[in-house]
């Protein structure tokens, strides 16, 4: 144990649920924005949240109701050890973004505590329990935002175990864009107005799409990968939540989106292309929409991280 | 014309719809059982079914209540072609079987005149026309078994577009075992025993399954793709119309099965593995029970036919 570090300071990247079709088991991680974690070892027993910055004051320090102390203290119990751990969280994403916000403090606390205790599990293993800080945050354990900012990359969640945890590949040229707006849809509200049913049709053509899509990230055919994204289920249903989502979505795949779908829960947007000229174009065009209604709005212009949790330097 | 031959001798493997969770979307084509057509172009301007052998009686001469026949007359017109075709199918696989017969004696009778004419289209764009007699066997256009038997392996179909008419890779140690039980399941009963509609979160878990099942072909990870046959929408709807199915899938998956489900709409069962000892141990276990119960079948101890329909010496 004395060759373990004391501290240690962790980034996880921010994340995109769902890539349209792919409604809570597809994501993929956001080169750019995310959540940063100082955690101490201590011998006090316990999992202190001493300090959160850039929340704006809307989250809890008690850590039975933190995403990033629940998921903490469900990584310790699991593997049996009673080190104290003092947590240090600045957030440097929007809170109920649909950029997976609670996903990332999450995954950058349980991250962070391995680190520190020399790697009992690897990180395929640490998900599972990543993800329990989503009942805090949801209500439910869904692991769409938490596999992409532990992984990084494009991931597809079949189940919590880790071989069912599995990494897409990233297709060469892909573009992100991701447009959050200024204004709040709660998780809550966006689960509520789905259907408990879908017609078995319906179904049966997202199904097409989810499989067809992992063959695009597998053929670097990012034309397939556009297509794929359309999503027959969570968009018909929560489109009505996002102001003027109709507008930025006709005019990305006008300038050349080859596919565009709601971010998670919304409100943020994701749209894809294959080049950094019409990136450009596609997030200009999405500014100007929410600029003439006067929403303000974050534009993250990016690739995708490929890299997930990871130790940083101290900052 | 004149370099074009005038006979054609052509096959048409047999095919299993759905892999379980991909109901409607995946296929695989069997090595071994599949459709003959003896195709010759005429100067009638017709489509004549001159002979069938080996369906019993049971299917029409009349092209138009035939699924070679729509199928050729629909691909004919399609490309605008006056030739008639005189068509002498064999069939070598049992009809309404869950096997793809229909589908193969379309695959068959639409690439053998394709082949006649010189190729006017690719396999891939073949795939809609030969999928127009489908709408003779069920009433709907479904590519699910026209796919696979045309161009071989593992299929998926996002739509009947060419460039969604997908081609999975196999893995390399897939064994396939159908077995086909001497019973009478109709394709337009399998279909009323559906729901309509279904939970969300079934759906859900379906399609982690069909993207699960993509990525386990690519990875050759046959674990995986036995884990994502899992079916939770038509299965538990059809078991009821399969006699004793329950019985031959524990059997199968006690030996070593590692995926077992219905083969299409039944009544024959699709089981794979990674060795030809548990193939062999599967197919026995199948018959076993089969002969308690006094029901006899086919058992088709096989692998994926890679090649599709081609073009064969006259027999």
């Amino acid at each position: 144990m004395s060759k373990l570090k004391k501290t240690i300071h962790v980034f996880a990247p921010a994340s995109s649920a769902n890539l349209g079709s792919g409604f809570d088991v597809f994501g993929l991680a956001i080169d750019g924005p995310g959540d940063y974690v100082r955690m101490e070892r201590t011998t006090t027993g316990k999992v202190r949240i001493c300090s959160i910055k850039g929340d704006g004051g809307r989250l809890s320090k008690v850590p039975e109701q933190n995403t990033a102390g629940v998921a903490l203290m469900a990584f310790l119990s699991a593997i049996d050890e009673r080190s104290g751990m003092d947590v240090y969280l600045q957030k440097k994403l929007p809170l109920g973004s649909g950029l997976g916000s609670s996903a990332a403090s999450a995954v950058a606390a349980v991250f962070a505590a391995n680190e520190l205790l020399g790697r009992p599990m690897n990180k395929r293993q640490l998900v599972r329990w990543a993800a329990e800080g989503e009942r805090v945050a949801s209500g439910s354990v869904h692991a769409d935002n938490i596999a992409p900012s532990m992984l990084g990359g494009i991931t597809l969640v079949r189940s919590l175990e880790e071989e069912d945890v599995l990494s897409l590949p990233v297709p060469k040229r892909l573009h992100v864009i991701v447009v959050h707006p200024h204004v709040e849809v709660k998780t809550s509200d966006a689960r509520k107005v789905l259907p408990t049913k879908i017609l078995l049709k319906t179904a049966i053509q997202q199904w097409s799409n989810t499989a067809s899509l992992v063959a695009a990230c597998y053929n670097n055919d990012l034309a397939l990968f556009g297509r794929s994204m359309e999503d027959l289920v969570a968009e018909p249903a929560r489109r009505v939540l996002l102001p003027y989502y109709d507008s930025i979505k006709a005019a990305a795949i006008q300038v050349g989106a080859l596919g565009c779908s709601i971010s998670g829960a919304g409100p943020s947007i994701l749209a894809i292309t294959d080049n950094t000229k019409q990136a450009d174009a596609i997030a200009a065009s999405m500014k100007r929409i929410y600029k003439h209604h006067r929403i303000g709005c974050d534009i993250y212009n990016t690739k995708v991280d490929t890299k997930g949790a990871r130790v940083i330097k101290p900052r």
